[in-house]
């Protein structure tokens, strides 16, 4: 095994679990929980405010306004008194600070009294090609969206810069269009990284064309693996997008119901990319082992037509090589029917004519089975 | 690898993908996109004009006269200005305006205020065998049928000559009876493109059974993985007829949805020959494997043949082609107990004899095994 | 390849398509199209008269007398007025006469004003083992059939024995009846057909158990593709049955659907025949793949063996043949170290033991690892 | 193969089905069927009695007695006059009768006026550990239960003893909890027949580990071959139980459906029981063939080992063994080029030690490759 | 077959079935069955209290104060008149007593007169790391839960330790909440077996990639059947819960629902880790093949290289080790034709330099071939 494929066979990621049988509906705060960065973006069709906060204390005051649409983007988890906040001032169940807390859920879809709570998994492949799989939690209400992830990078710029350019829909179209918007752009990633793991299989695909080699099998394992692990998020993100669809929740608006049918469709076109290209890693593995079983046949064929002409010619040279004496050495008596060829005139030519007759006999032989090509 | 097949292996498809992140909605003009070439089929049961347009300013204007049924053919997206115009003057969505550009669609039809929307995928082998997938969009009203394709080429022509003609139904069913004729054509046209691949794997076959080299398997997996291409558009297609039978749209007429149903059946036509010529190709995948471990036994067999015959009687040879001495030729000593075969009268007849004994009792073990077959 | 296995591998047939974007609803004639012969079963509890009819001009007078039941049998199909008096006399849809005309119909049932449609596929194995594959198509009116088929033979004759003898239900019972008791004896063909391949499988496995050739695997591949083939008749067929007793029309009498109820119990079990016999071909297929792997096993085994034992000693053999000279034969020099072996008084015999020695230790080798089975 | 896997495959059944075309709702009476036996027995909570009836000419009579239920119990079907009185006397329906007379009916539950039919399968392994499928119809009347069955053998008697005991349940809970009770022991005996094949599993498993030869091929290949058959029952014995839950068939009292519930939950736990015995039986056949492809991978080596070793050392004894002459025996010319290694003082003992060099490097060579494991 | 990959191929469990037709209903008692220990804990939201009892026998006048929650753990089943206890005073129905003592039931829940009934499968793995599976089952009544399990221990002391420390929602939730936490806590371990498996098949892997042997095959074969093992608990576990979700007893709080709602989200997540690893274990066995197949490749190029270079040299040796004579030892005739090469000035030299130049040429065509990679 190359040590390149080697180094792409990485460790199953784990998931910090709770204790079985910890109560439900706790808050689970990892050890190196980053520190909670919270920005509040406040905006109408006129207006558009960015305000870092330090806590969520005076946010359910804020929101009151029902003039404006706010969104309170969280990242980063070492604060208990937040989660605690969301959940006396919004009346957030505890079952669904622990779900935002543990960060394995699949993307769901679920109503509560008051707000609507929603996850979706924000895929970006780092720069060993390794897939990061980050959580999103999203909490709706009628005028406000409350965003909630891990970490501090995210891929939602382009959401922000359209809220800051104030055209189009974005400012005027509510909490759950901003929702839609941040989902559909997650979505869109899952395009970029099924691009890149495309070309990957092609450029893996012209190796198995041109010297297929066992890292051609290692590297579309790989691949096929990756396809497996983005089923796993795609799938469950299909039926999230239909469960928002189907529901009677008020919070998501007929307008926004629109966009988030479009993004269902975006969804289905990536599912059909991921099965094709799982389709082509099997036929591509499948091809490999076919070559794999000819190209032993052209190996046994180079060894079959060698053995099968020398050895019965080396047979020959070896009873012309054998000593059977004409004459005893010691009493000189005549043997006249010991290897008589040997003392014949022509008995040297005639014997290489004879190998040469069996040589071409098994080449025409060999040929006409096709073993030449 | 042969250079054929290599020739065969293309990239995949690339779509030009929105930019993660940007305005859901926005109608995308590609820079290689073609000048529009709009045409106006203007007819009902006495009348039938052809115009071609310059953009689609007063088409509104025009499809307001509903004594007529109209046909807007539109070809090449290089005009935004005319995408406003049908969001404008015929109140389409932005959504479907993106859809319609970003011609990466699955077949599928959308009920809208005022219209219903459709996409259907237009197939083609072009010169090299490769196929062609074109999105064709459909835009309905009452009156009115809007087609818009990316290219200049279709395989409509057919309905243009029956319009002309101006038998049958088609001049006075109205515009969802067009609608049906156009997408029952680009259904038929699969047909058409199934039978060629069907006449490549009989091809294929006959080598599989005459002389099967790994072109076969390469052969093969290539119309396996044309056949799951067009699985992936004939399975949506069949979704999408259904779609439009279940709906409740008014625009689409009782008449109409007789043929829709007969379409529908079409389809499924198509996804039988699909489906029965996928398990061909496995198939004979299946075959070509046995035969090359059919094969290779066979290589096997003439290897182990001869050399289990010829390397005992070579040792043989070697043995009586040792040098032990009767007599050491120094001293002159009489040694009786090194091969005093070779000193008997008839040593090389009996040895030879012996020789021939042990060929043909393997001779004969190898035929009772079978494996001169 | 056997000539007989390629005898088998017989082209797939084509059906002559519409031309892509002909009228639909167009009357298809073949330019081999048979004259058509028309039948007239007039009958009921007391009287049956069959008459031949050189048109369907005068039908539906005839089967306006409504205490009679009529089953019009129409073989051949050519003639296009036959059709326009379908259309015009019966009111029969024109895209119906294209499904009657265009005869690669799966199984269906349709219901229309005044008649029902169906389509069953009529299956016989011809005297190659070839599976013809006729279209039947039924028209239904409330006390008449039409059965129309493209050819002059059939498998019926049972049902026209059963309408002349005049027992049992078949001569009161209506025309639902007829037209359950024409497809079931349909059907009931389906079984013989099974039977035969069956029993084909059935030979195969015998000679797959006592000395598999490549013929087997050739043979059951055939079979394999035969099951698939008639799977994609069956199954429709068991909708269509299954159609027929779900629907609403007032033309099957409650009477009927009981026995179309037992027809579908038939099919059901035909598809567990099916489904039995493909499961048994792949097992088949499979142990046939593991038979060619455990023969080449054995090959091998007997090439290692021989070569095991006979090159070693055959090196030894050629040590003492090498010709190092104990003294310099021009120059009379002596060298005692070169072969001294070969002077020995008992160099042959030890030599010779030792040779058995290393062959008994290898052949008990051999037989430790179970090498002599 | 060895003739204990010969014995082991054995003809498929064929049942003598109906001529095609033949009436439906013929009774069918085999040429070999066997003479009635029947028995009546009659209970209450108070009394039982058991007698043998000669026909069933007054049994309508018998069974008219609502104060008691009745079991009468039918095995033999060589009396077409029986199935005549059941249709007279019982208005039982002929295509009801034809199915209990083609006994290869799938598990069914049909309702009829005023009675109800069913169909069990009954297993059981004969001393040839061959699968006998037997049918068994059951005709529910609300205060009678007729069982028919082609063969006088059954696994019926714990029944009776229960009946003739009178505890529980079974002597006032009427005939539908007796046809619960009969079908739920037929469904207990399929357990049996599992875990008969579980242990033979479990023994060819053994021999799969320890010495795996092409018995366990073709054993394993057998059990997953009877596990499809036994699946062909158990899944549509399902349906018929979960049928008989959902029917609202007013002759199954409620409680017996509760315990038909219970026969339900068996029924899905033999099916878990078949489907893990079938993942077994293929994950074992994986590993077979795993393991043929090892074994020639180590013949392979003995093979490769003991060749490269020695057949270059040979080719040097080859190179000393040719007759080079260093002076030309006729003309005693000197050829001082030719072979003077023959005629150095150490030639031998050098040659010896050159080719001891070339063994050692090939063996450290392999042993680096892992090929001496 | 290593020693240790024999230790892991453990036999399949059984379960003692009743035997075929024994009266459904009936208590099982196994020979080995434990004495009962029953614990009674009592509490609300004040006060906690736990008792040993000896029997059930005052627990129905004890559960009658509804001021409290009860729950009543019974271990060891040794006890008839403990089940009849439950019968009378609790009218639980035999068949439910009957799938409490037969501890083979899958995952279920029904609803009863009074009480609902459960089972869970508390799965543990023992130092041997195999699979303990035991049937907890669960009776809920209104304001008590009674817990059964054949063996003494279990892995609920996590919810015991809650109780008696009374934070939570779990001493005023009720019995529901109860049931919950005790399935929930179940459902929990499976993640933690699902990790110990997961860090196995790393190991496996990582053996597979460095140096992989046969063990790579047993072992990945082995997790696959523990995974198919657990899929098989897991599947109806999801089932159950849904029902818990669906059902309309009015013994399930509406709180509770919500909590069982996440535990149902839990065991998707159980079936998505065990599908994946499931497909990560078919990745490897493939990869595991697809590396015998390269190796069997490596070693016949070994093979073929080194016979097809020497085979043809010592032929060529072989012909000047023949002992055609220049000249008749015991007539001295002079045979010039024989061997000439023999007595040429550079014989010797000429043939080493020709074996060499063979030599080099068929190192050159297995260069270009790829054979030395
Ligand atoms: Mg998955
Ligand atoms: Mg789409
Ligand atoms: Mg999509
Ligand atoms: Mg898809
Ligand atoms: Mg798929
Ligand atoms: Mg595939
Ligand atoms: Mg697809
Ligand atoms: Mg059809
Ligand atoms: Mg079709
Ligand atoms: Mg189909
Ligand atoms: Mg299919
Ligand atoms: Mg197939
Ligand atoms: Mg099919
Ligand atoms: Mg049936
Ligand atoms: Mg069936
Ligand atoms: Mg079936
Ligand atoms: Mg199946
Ligand atoms: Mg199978
Ligand atoms: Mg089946
Ligand atoms: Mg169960
Ligand atoms: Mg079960
Ligand atoms: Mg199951
Ligand atoms: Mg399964
Ligand atoms: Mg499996
Ligand atoms: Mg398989
Ligand atoms: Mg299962
Ligand atoms: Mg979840
Ligand atoms: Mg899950
Ligand atoms: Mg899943
Ligand atoms: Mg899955
Ligand atoms: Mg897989």
């Amino acid at each position: 095994m190359s040590k390149q494929a080697k180094r792409k066979h990485h460790k199953h990621k784990k998931y910090s679990l709770p204790a079985a049988g910890s109560s439900p509906g706790l808050i689970f705060i990892d050890e190196n929980a980053l520190k909670p960065v919270i920005k509040l973006y406040k905006y109408n069709a006129e207006l558009y405010e960015v305000k870092e906060l330090s806590s969520l204390s005076n946010v359910a005051q804020i929101v009151a306004d029902k003039s404006f649409t706010f969104w309170i983007e969280i990242k980063g988890y070492n604060s208990l008194e937040m989660f605690e906040t969301l959940s006396s001032d919004f009346n957030v169940n505890k079952l669904v600070l622990e779900d935002i807390t543990r960060t394995y859920q699949r993307p769901k879809f679920e109503e509560y009294e008051g707000y609507d709570f929603a996850v979706s998994r924000m895929l970006n492949l780092d720069e060993n090609k390794e897939l990061d799989n980050v959580q999103v939690s999203f909490l709706l209400t009628d005028n406000a969206l409350f965003t909630l992830q891990e970490t501090y990078e995210d891929c939602l710029e382009p959401i922000r810069a359209r809220l800051r350019g104030g055209k189009g829909n974005i400012r005027i179209a509510g909490s759950s269009y901003l929702m839609y918007a941040l989902m559909d752009i997650i979505v869109d990633t899952y395009f970029v990284i099924l691009n890149a793991w495309s070309e990957d299989l092609d450029a893996v695909e012209d190796r198995l064309f041109d010297k297929p080699d066992k890292s051609v099998m290692f590297d579309t394992q790989m691949i096929k693996r990756n396809l497996i692990g983005i089923r796993r998020v795609v799938w469950p993100e299909r039926d999230k997008l239909n469960d928002i669809l189907r529901s009677d929740s008020t919070l998501v608006t007929e307008q926004t119901r629109l966009y988030i049918k479009d993004a269902y469709d975006h969804c289905i076109q990536i599912i059909d990319v991921v099965e094709s290209l799982k389709e082509i890693s099997i036929s591509n593995l499948d091809m490999y082992l076919s070559m794999i079983s000819n190209r032993m046949n052209e190996i046994m064929k180079v060894l079959t037509i060698i053995s099968s002409i020398f050895i019965p010619l080396t047979f020959i040279a070896g009873i012309y090589g054998m000593n059977f004496a004409i004459q005893d050495p010691v009493t000189g008596k005549l043997l006249p029917k010991n290897m008589p060829e040997l003392y014949a005139a022509h008995g040297y030519l005639y014997t290489m004519v004879g190998m040469g007759l069996i040589a071409v006999a098994q080449i025409i032989y060999f040929w006409r089975k096709g073993w030449f090509k």
